[in-house]
């Protein structure tokens, strides 16, 4: 079976991010005072052909974990969604 | 009052992504091959301070259309929620 599997990859709360900050000062320079604070992330979506959900998750579990997410500074949010 | 906005941002379908391409390369590399397809994005949350939810929209639709989104390569999604 298909799974589409979405990983939403944040910067830990907390830490400093740069490019938010960058983005933020844009906002603001163009008179968007009402942003108070920008943070950027990724979201990245995988086409996964599983068997079962579970196993579906566990490979993107691996696929986050080897790859796509910098623990010590991300933090990820894995959605998995049977594709009919 | 204080809105969280979430801009989910993805390159249009049927658009190559050579971000994604690569993600995908290196992901079958190390032998994940159920991965059969990755797309790259970004997540962009946004704190506005707005009079209501559909004034934090507004400021949210202008950001996108002027610095945060490509509309010739990219579709955006806003969600926006109220924090008490």
């Amino acid at each position: 079976m298909n799974y589409e599997i979405t990983v939403n990859i944040m910067p830990h709360e907390g830490l400093l991010d740069p490019q938010g900050k960058a983005v933020h000062q844009g906002l603001n320079k163009i008179g968007l005072n009402q942003i108070k604070d920008v943070r950027i992330g990724k979201k990245i979506t995988l086409l996964v052909e599983a068997y079962n959900e579970s196993e579906a998750t566990k490979i993107a579990e691996e696929s986050c974990q080897k790859v796509l997410v910098n623990a010590v500074m991300e933090t990820a949010e894995i959605t998995v969604k049977e594709l009919v």
